[in-house]
C-alpha cells in the first residue's frame, strides 16, 4: 500500500507537507498543493484513517449505546441513528449494555478513548448521568432523561401525552375498569406516562388502579398474571410497551379471555412488531426514526459547530388497531 | 489527562520504555518494569487506544455486518457476537447494509481502514464474495455462503437437515397438501432448505409445490396470497422463516382459516419473537447465539494465532409448538 513517505517523494515535498493539504491544517503554496493532490491521485493513496482520526481528534465515528438490542426499539432507533449516521459520512459504533450499569460505563470509556465524535444513549440507569457528566466528548441521550444534566441534548416523546391519550382512548372504547401497568417510576418515560394516566383519572373521578411493571416482556407476563389476581373485573389495559402487550395478550389468551370483547388492550411505541402480531396492536406511536434520525443530527451539528436544539420533545400518536372495541 | 511523558519521568525511564512495557513489544528489564507499572497506577495512565491501534496495528475491534438490523435474527446473532466479544476485550462495530451491496463494499472498505481486527458478515449478495476476497483483515462469513472463497471460516446451520425435517413434520402431522415457501436459490441457505424439502417429497414420491418467497415479512404477505390462489387445497406450508410465517399467519387469519385445525405453519430460525407470538410458532432452530459466539471466537482466534475450524455447521431442531397439530 502506498505510504504518506511515497507521495511525498513524488511530490517533492516532505511528508508533513501532504498531511497540511490533507487536512487543510495549515496554508500550503498553491503550486505545491496542486503536486501533492496530483499524486494522492497518481498512487490511489488513501489516509490510513487510524492516523487521521489521531491527528484530528476526530474518529468519525459516532458511539451509540442501547440496554437491549433484543427490544425493537432500540433496533428501529439505532436503524435511524446509523442511516443518518452513514449520510454525514461518519460511522456507527453499537455498543449493547445489556442494562448492565457497569457495562455502560465501560462503553462511555470506550468510546472517549476511541474519540469518537459523540455518543447517543439510552439507559435505565439512572447512575449513568455521572458517567455521561463527565465525559470528554458530547453525549445526546435519548427516551428517558437522566440526573447529572451534562448530555448536550435530549429526546424524547411526549410521555405525558401518551400516558394520558391511552386512558382517553380505553374510556371512549367502553371501559369501565382500567388497570394501568405502570412502568418503573425511577425512569422519566414512566413517572410522565403515569402522571398522564393519573389526571385522566382525577378528571374523570376514576379511581386509579396499577400493578409494577419493567419494560420487558417477561416482566409484562408476570405484571398481567398479577393484574388477574388484583383486578379480576379489569376489562381495560394499558400496557407499558408494545412487548409487554404482546405478553398480555399471551396470558389473556390462556385464560380463554377474548381481546378486545371481553377486555381491551393499549401499548406503546408502535414497534414494526405490533403490526406484524395477529391481532395488531393498538398503540400509543413514538416518532422512532424521526428521533433517531434527530439524534445523529444534533451530534453532527455539534460536531460542526452549528446550532441546535437542547430539549427536543416529540408528540405521540395513537394508532387504532385491533385490540381495543375502535369504532369507525 | 496524565501523558506518557510523566508516566516515563515518574518511573524515570524513557516514553518508549513505558510503551514497551504496556505493549509486551520487547524485553523490559524486571527492576523497570516494576517501576513504570507503580508509575502507571499513582497516575491512573490510560494509553490513548487510538494509538496503541496505530501501533499495534489492531483496534481491539472487530466488525459485524448484518443486512438488515430490523430482522431479529441477525440482532440476536449481533448480541451473541458482542457478548463473546466484549468478554474477549473487544468492541463490536456494528453496520447495517439495508440489503444494498454498495453500502455493504463500503463498510468493508471502511473497517479495513479502521484496521478493524476481523469482520463476521452475514450478506445476501453474491457479488461481495469478490470484496471479501480482497479483504485485507480475516473475514468470516455467518449464515449464508457467497462465492469467492475469500473468508477464513464460514458458519452456518445444516439447512438442507431443516428443510427435511420440515416436510417430515407436516406429514407426521397429517398435512396431505403442502407447500414449501421456496427462498431466494441464489442463496445457498435457500437451496439447501429447498434440497431438504424435495428429497423427502422424492423418497416418499410427492408432487413439489412450492411458491418463491424472500426472508422478509412483506415478502411472506405476497408469496401467502399466491399460495392461497395457485394451491387452493393447501393444508401445510413451510415458511421460509419466522418472519414470513407471521406473514402467512395473518393473511390465513384474514381469510377465516384456522391455524393449524385447518392449515399448519412451520418456521425456520427460533427467533425470540416465534414463542411471543400468539399462537406460538412451531419451527426449525438454528443455533443463533453459539453461531454468534463461535463467529467471534474465530476472529480472536485468528488475531492470537490459534487453530480454528475452517467450515462449521451447527445442526438445527425441531421446536413443536401450536402451528402444528402436535400429538403429545
Amino acid at each position: 500500500m502506498t505510504s504518506i513517505r511515497e507521495v511525498a517523494k513524488i511530490a517533492g515535498v516532505s511528508p508533513s507537507t501532504v498531511s497540511r493539504v490533507m487536512n487543510g491544517t495549515a496554508k500550503v503554496d498553491e503550486e505545491k498543493q496542486q503536486r501533492v493532490l496530483a499524486a494522492i491521485e497518481q498512487t490511489g493513496f488513501k489516509p490510513n484513517e487510524l492516523a487521521r482520526a489521531l491527528f484530528k481528534k476526530s474518529s468519525k465515528m459516532i458511539g451509540v449505546i442501547v440496554p437491549n438490542i433484543e427490544n425493537p426499539f432500540f433496533n428501529e432507533m439505532a436503524k435511524a441513528i446509523e442511516e443518518e449516521v452513514f449520510r454525514g459520512g461518519y460511522k456507527m459504533l453499537l455498543c449493547n449494555s445489556n442494562d448492565d450499569g457497569e457495562k455502560e460505563l465501560a462503553n462511555i470509556e470506550m468510546l472517549s478513548q476511541m474519540k469518537a465524535d459523540g455518543i447517543v444513549i439510552m439507559t435505565n440507569c439512572d447512575s449513568t448521568g455521572k458517567a455521561i457528566a463527565n465525559c470528554e466528548i458530547p453525549v445526546v441521550v435519548v427516551d428517558r432523561k437522566v440526573s447529572g444534566g451534562g448530555e448536550i441534548a435530549y429526546i424524547e416523546s411526549n410521555h405525558y401525552e401518551g400516558g394520558r391519550i391511552a386512558m382517553n382512548h380505553l374510556l371512549q372504547c367502553g371501559c369501565k375498569n382500567i388497570v394501568c401497568m405502570r412502568a418503573p417510576q425511577e425512569l422519566s418515560s414512566g413517572r410522565k406516562r403515569y402522571q398522564g394516566y393519573q389526571d385522566v383519572c382525577k378528571q374523570y373521578g376514576i379511581k386509579e388502579q396499577f400493578v409494577d411493571c419493567k419494560y420487558s416482556y417477561d416482566s409484562g407476563i408476570e405484571a398481567t398474571k398479577n393484574i388477574l389476581k388484583e383486578y379480576p373485573e379489569a376489562d381495560g389495559i394499558i400496557a407499558c410497551n408494545d412487548m409487554v402487550a404482546a405478553a398480555v395478550y399471551k396470558i389473556l389468551h390462556n385464560e380463554g379471555l377474548r381481546v378486545p370483547e371481553e377486555i381491551q388492550i393499549i401499548g406503546f411505541d408502535n414497534i414494526v412488531f405490533s403490526r406484524l402480531f395477529t391481532p395488531e396492536f393498538t398503540t400509543i406511536e413514538q416518532p422512532i426514526t424521526d428521533m433517531g434520525t434527530l439524534a445523529a443530527r444534533i451530534i453532527i451539528e455539534y460536531v460542526q459547530g452549528k446550532p441546535f436544539q437542547k430539549e427536543n420533545i416529540f408528540d405521540v400518536t395513537l394508532l387504532k388497531r385491533q385490540t381495543t372495541k375502535v369504532k369507525e
